[in-house]
This record gives structure tokens, C-alpha cells and sequence, in this order.
């Protein structure tokens, strides 16, 4: 079963806004068996749209389509919508007491493009959206299905997970689609596809291979294709054993999670804490870490020394160390991990100092310099890293060094106590 | 002129990465005059890659092609490019030292399939890739041109920046393409429309209005399309003015940039200090802050307060207080930035304290129950807010908040000292 993702807006094709909900939607399809063709991001334009619903729907049996609902005019979808399936427009009272409540509750005036608000194609199913004032679609021809989404994505998700998920379940019977992802940190895409080569060879041509490299880290990813689930998934767990034991040098987990995601979960089996001093990362790894529900068992925070003053003061950094070696230096580093473990008494510590760029480099210190340490409560480790001189990457690759050198520490740890 | 852009790989289509690259990409391109028709992602599969480059060829004049470049089996972007253009491969010298040069520097063994990288379609001309292994190709053919980078974003932002932007201006007579944007926070964008509809109802037709609404926020872009950049400034700096003067009092910046922008560079121009204490955001305020270069003239630091303990140890919250009140409330909010101010000695403080869920929310405070306190030396306000149950969604709407309510304080402060 296929399907295709249609989004609508011109925001999108300028580059004001990134795409998330596709990934998201594209995620949740999977997970029922629905796989995704293609995605297309067109303009709010009529022949534009219609031209991409031909095409959508010659390819693919469900179509989703997200955007273009709102109450103003440069959003075309519901009345394009409309002239493709030939029908006229209804108001549906349901939504337009949804669209009441939520002006009552904010007590706003409800203003004519509001009511319309509640107008949808008659030929359609009203996916109730009780997160906002643009109702959800449902249409069905010739055996194909349209959704027709708001593209604000928490009102998107609802309809999703409350509407149309369930609902396509319902219609059609689905074949299994398994994905199974090895994640690796500290080694190449080509040196990994070099040491399972023979293993890639042998795989049969129902479950594929394909390797996802992101800033340091490498994500194996088995994808088999077939009718049942259950077979699928013991066929596609021979050959993940195969690779994980080839790769266990550089294997972080065996579960398609996020680094940090597999560290929190490490340290709360293990009953342990940590805490971080950001400088040059500025708050990146605590964001990424409290990202996740239920982090708070093992992180209890941290600070943001970006000014040195506060290197000083909220971490016990000593005036001399910064004076003699910079901010940007590895005793500078360490006397932050330490620091954070007196002062948060925590049971791990991450530090990270560096220059993020694009400017403050020298000569010595060029932009994408980064001093990252990693502290126990008996131990501090540092290390140098050089990026190169794009900030936001600086610091999100600062962030994976930082996750990678904390979980070896972990690990030594928790072996030492098992000898 | 158009463009369209096209992503080659799996892991779009079923979710794993969200497509970051094709925002940046579109804007890159429209700052330059080519407007963006469709963005597609389509699968590592022959025939599929065809079908979009024959479908993108029929709409535009240049077609951008990231992904499916890497060394492994599941890339297949050049091969076909190769069927597609109706060539055979060679290899490029330059491209090959590039390769080598990578793999002596981080001492690694170099593959044959390393090699191989080096190789391209014969009729490209190959645009040098100094950050990895993937070289980009520039193709002619009947007037179009066909770009394809590598899918790693700073390897593809650096191919783009140096070499296929500046090639496309030289090969093209572009058109003018100009965006305004206005920047409003705490209003609808329904409630927005009625008010300029009348200045929207006056643009002439090759002027558009856009709403983008996000999170407690609208931007207005007005886009013109034409032949000559500076009477089109002219002409949108008309309507500009005439919104500027109706929505003064939703107005955030009239220049194109994220709210927290707005706000640093203000407090920069007035010498202007911020620390900040965040609880349920978790650091997401300090990132947000600190991914913008230069930010250290304003941006102290601050502390991430996620455990009870830290928010007395490190922001000096009494342990009497936080008992009587709990964690999220108005008394602890206060004391926080109250103590952002005391133990950081900055000019304002912003601090957040509030359960993000999805666990963890009570009868009185349920999830999505959020206090924010901004303060300056002399003054701290408090807010509660109540949002909704999704973790992400109320990290980011506390933070939009947050900086609203200090963009009001510091405004108050400023026209108090004007008079």
C-alpha cells in the first residue's frame, strides 16, 4: 500500500518554513504498514494543486495532503479540493460549534471568515478538529483516499493519531512493512559498509539496507517488506544479529532512539545522575537531553557559562585558569566538569568550552575549536575537537562528541563494577 | 524563473530525517530571483528519480538534486543521472586528490568504493567538493540546468554557496523576486486579516500577502514579482508602510528576522545584559538565544534549574518557598529570576518554571500549566500560562512567551526613559 504526501503553501517552497509534519506523517504511516512514495511540497495554486493531486493519486492509493486551511485568502486547498472531486461546498455544523468554542473561550469576536471556516467540500467526511478552527477531510474515489489536513502540526497530529490512522487501518488491509536500525557512533559510513559487506550481499532482495550518516554517527537501518509482520521481523532479527556483532565496537544501541535518548535511558537503569556546563554549546545539550519525557530522573540541570564571569562564579572556574590557559582550553574544561560535579552533585558531569564561530577565532584557537570534558565523581577527561566554522554545526556536533565521550565513561564504569 | 528542487533518499520517505535542506535551499534561490515551483522526495529508486527529473524538467528551468550520493549500494543518483543524460561515467582527477586527501588526514584505509566517488557522468562538469567525499555536478541540457550535491547539509550548503549559485547568476537573466516581512506576536491571524483587509484588497496582482502563523505568532510577507528589484522595493515599501502604521501594536520587527533576534539585537544597540533560569524549557531558551553569532554582548548565561535542589543551591529559591507554593508557581518563578538578577548581574532575567508534560500534571496544575517571571533590576512580573500536552509544543510556546513578556518589559523601560 501506497501512499503520497502532498503540502501545500508557499512558505514552504520559499524556505520560510522547514517541512517537520512530513516526517512525521511519513513515521506514523510505517508504523501501519502504508509506505510513502513521494512527497510534494506545491504552491497555493489552484492548477498547481491539481495537477499535484493527478499525479499523487496515479501513484498512490492514499493521499495526504497538509495546509492551505486557514481563514485567509491566500488559502485555496478546501475549494480546490471542491473543483477536483466536482462538488459543491456544506457547512458543517459540528465544526462550526468547535469554531464557536474556541472564540468564546478566548473571548474573541467571530468574524464571517470564521464561520466559513466551518465550509467543506460535500462530498467529504469531517475529521473533527478539536485543536483548531480548520476542520480535517476525508474523501474517498475510485478506491483512493484524500485527507486533507491543517498544517499546523499539533492540529495535524491530533487528526492523525485521533482520525485518520485509525481510520485507514479500518479501510484497508495492510501488508507489513519492519524496520529494525542499529545506531553507530566514532566510525565512517564507507569503513562500516566495508566490514558487512558480505553481509549486505547476502540479504535477500525483501529486506533492504540503507546507511543514514548524521554529524559523527551512522544509522544501519533493515527495512523488510512483506505480508506478515511476525516472519518479516524474525527474518530481518537474523541478519541485525549478524551486523551487531560484526559492528559491536561501534554499536551504541540496537533500538532506533536518539544517542542522548540511549544514554538516559543507560544512566536511569543504573540509577545515576548527571549535570552539564554549556559555554560555547549554550544550553543545545540540556535542550536535547530534556527534549525527552521523564528525563528528570537523571538530569538535575546545569549552567550556561557563557561569559566567563559565570565560569567563574556559578562553577568554581579559577580566575588564573582562565586568565593563564583561556576559556577555550582543556584545564578551563576540566575545572567546569569538575565544578559541576561539586556543585550539582551529580554522579556524571559534561563540560563543553569552544569557539562556535562564524567569529573569535586566533590563530591558535581557530573557529571549531571545542574543549569537551566528561567527569565522574573520581575522574575528569578532556578532549580537543576541531569542527569547522558553521555554528549551528559546531555546536550540534560539539553536542554527539559530548554524548559519545560521556557513554564510553559510562560504560567503562558500569564494566569496571561488574569485574 | 523557476527551479525545482528534488531529494533522493529513503530515509525522508519514511521519516528518519526531517528535510532541512530544501527551506535553506529556496531561500538561497529566491534571494537571487528564482522562485521554487515544487520540492519532491523521492526514494533511492531508478525509475522513480527519472520520473521526477522528466516531471521537474517539464516545470522548470533548474532542477536541484541533493542525495544519494554517498558510497554505498543504496545511492544511486549519479548511475542514473548517468541513464538519464544518456552517458557513460568517467572519473574526475580533481575530485579524487580531494578524496584522498580526506582519507590522509584522518589516517583512515581508503575503499574502493572511496574511489569510485570520484567517478562522474561524463557530460558534468564537476563542482569541487572540498568538505567530503561526493563531488557536486552542474549538467546542461536544452537549456536546463540540473544540479546534484551531496544530501550532507554543510557539504551541500558549501556546493551551493560557491559554486552553483554563482554559476546560475551568470547563466541566467534573472528576474526580481522581493519579500517584506512583518513580524507580530499575541494576536489571530484571523483577527489580523480583518483589520488590513482593506490594504490587502489594494495590492495589485503582482504583489501577494502571506500569513504565516506560528506559535503565539504571525508574520506578514508581502512577495513581488517583476523585472526591476528597486521600483518593486519601492512599490512593496508602500504597502509595507500602510501595514506598519495598522498593526503598530502587534508589531515584534519589520525586518525578517526570529523574534529573539529582534530582542537581542535591541538590547545589544542598548547595552543591555540578559541571564535566564529555565525549568520546564530545559535550556531550550539559552539555545534558541545562542545560535545567533554575537549573541555574547547580551547573553550572559544562566542556569538549567530541572531538580528542586538546584533551583535553591544555584538560584538561591527558598527551600520554605518552593515547599509552600511547589515548583510551578508564581512565588518560586519569581524568586528565580529575582535570583537570575542577584547571582548572573544582568539587566533582565528571564525565568520559567511549569510542567511540560506528559506526566506529571495535577487537578490545579495540569500539564501544560506554565509560570514565566521576566525582571530588571528593580521590578520582576509573573504570568501563568496554560498550554496544551504536547512536551515539544510546550517548550517552544513557554519560550515565544518568555521572550514576548521581556520584549514588552524592555520596551516600558526604554519609553520610560525616553520621557
Amino acid at each position: 500500500m501506497l501512499a503520497e504526501i502532498i503540502t501545500i503553501g508557499d512558505e514552504i517552497l520559499i524556505g520560510q518554513i522547514v517541512d517537520t509534519n512530513s516526517a512525521w506523517i511519513a513515521q506514523q504511516l510505517n508504523l501501519i504498514g502504508i509506505a510513502v512514495k513521494q512527497i510534494s511540497s506545491v504552491s497555493d495554486d489552484r492548477q498547481h494543486i491539481l495537477k499535484a493531486l493527478d499525479e499523487a493519486s496515479a501513484r498512490a492509493n492514499v493521499i495526504i495532503i497538509t495546509g492551505g486551511l486557514g481563514p485567509t485568502k491566500d488559502d485555496i486547498t478546501k475549494k480546490t479540493l471542491a473543483e477536483y472531486f466536482r462538488v459543491g461546498m456544506k457547512q458543517d455544523k459540528a465544526s462550526l460549534e468547535i469554531i464557536e468554542g474556541i472564540f468564546a473561550k478566548y473571548n474573541r469576536p467571530m468574524l464571517e471568515v470564521n464561520i466559513r471556516q466551518a465550509d467543506v467540500p460535500e462530498n467529504c467526511t469531517v475529521l473533527l478538529n478539536k485543536n483548531g478552527t480548520a476542520p480535517g477531510m476525508w474523501f474517498e474515489e475510485s478506491g483512493k483516499v484524500f485527507i486533507s489536513m491543517p498544517g499546523v502540526p499539533f492540529e495535524m497530529m491530533y487528526l492523525m493519531e485521533e482520525e485518520a490512522l485509525p481510520r485507514l487501518r479500518k479501510q484497508f488491509t495492510l501488508p507489513a512493512i519492519v524496520h529494525q536500525t542499529l545506531l553507530t557512533a566514532g566510525v565512517g559510513e564507507s569503513f562500516l559498509a566495508e566490514q558487512i559487506a558480505d553481509i549486505e550481499d547476502s540479504l535477500p532482495s525483501h529486506i533492504k539496507l540503507a546507511y543514514l550518516p548524521n554529524l559523527g554517527q551512522v544509522r544501519l537501518r533493515l527495512s523488510g517488506f512483506g505480508q506478515n509482520a511476525e516472519e518479516l521481523t524474525e527474518q530481518i532479527n537474523v541478519h541485525k544479529s549478524q551486523l551487531k556483532e560484526r559492528i559491536s565496537k561501534y554499536l551504541i544501541t540496537d533500538v532506533d532512539k536518539p544517542l542522548e535518548k540511549a544514554i538516559l535511558d543507560l544512566m536511569d537503569a543504573n540509577k545515576l545522575t548527571l549535570a552539564v556546563a554549556e559555554s560555547c554549546t549554550g544550553g543545545y545539550i540540556s535542550h536535547v537531553i530534556t527534549q525527552h519525557p521523564g528525563c528528570s530522573s537523571v538530569f538535575l540541570g546545569g549552567a550556561i557559562s557563557y561569559s566567563n564571569e559565570v565560569k567563574q562564579s556559578m562553577l568554581g572556574v579559577k580566575t588564573e585558569t582562565v586568565d593563564r590557559f583561556g576559556a577555550v582550553s582543556e584545564e578551563t574544561a576540566k575545572e567546569m566538569s569538575g565544578g559541576v560535579i561539586l556543585n550539582y552533585k551529580s554522579d556524571y558531569a559534561i563540560a563543553v568550552t569552544g569557539i562556535a564561530g562564524p567569529d573569535g577565532g586566533t590563530p591558535e584557537k581557530p573557529v571549531g575549536t571545542v574543549w569537551i570534558s566528561v567527569a565522574n565523581k573520581h575522574q575528569v577527561v578532556a578532549k580537543r575537537f576541531q569542527f569547522g566554522n558553521k555554528r549551528i554545526q559546531n555546536i550540534q556536533r560539539s553536542a554527539v562528541s559530548a554524548f559519545v565521550m560521556l557513554l564510553d565513561l559510562i560504560k567503562a564504569d558500569l564494566q569496571e563494577g561488574d569485574s
